[in-house]
């Protein structure tokens, strides 16, 4: 058993609405920032997982989006694992 | 000058407590995911900058961020830009 370090991507989907990057778009734009456009916002997590390898991980990790992390009708998800992991009880690095 | 997809990460800093993290974490470990721990949740954001070079783009989304996506005292950001800039007027990929 490891802990690898998960990272995970949240976006609104492509086809719907996104207020809060339309928000982020408006103030760069009032900033001055005329060259940015189409800004969507989502989450980034980032997590220890332990797993035997890291496979399961991943699969643990996509399983915590479908039954928490991410919003199925909403949102898409991207998960990414760490090639390596950590023996238990070293520290994080 | 060429539309250079840009995604920005901004994450709490390591040093800092992450309330929204903590509260992610505890749902995980209600829903019988134990093997979740060090949870730290932050932004993903996904736009389009409109920049001569690759590296123009990067030093533009990096300003962004230094004036509005991130708050310097409580987050780190980091910052990619997509190889393949298009065209002006193209569709976007």
């Amino acid at each position: 058993m490891g802990a690898f370090r998960v990272e995970i991507r949240v976006m609104p989907r492509a086809s719907l609405l996104d207020p809060q990057g339309q928000a982020v778009e408006h103030a760069l734009h009032a900033l001055g920032f005329a060259e940015a456009a189409n800004v969507r916002v989502g989450k980034h997590l980032v997590l220890e997982v332990t797993a035997p390898t890291k496979e399961e991980a991943a699969v643990r990790a996509r399983t915590m989006c479908d039954r928490l992390l991410a919003n199925p009708v909403t949102e898409d998800f991207s998960v990414a694992v760490d090639t390596a992991g950590r023996p238990e009880g070293s520290p994080l690095g």
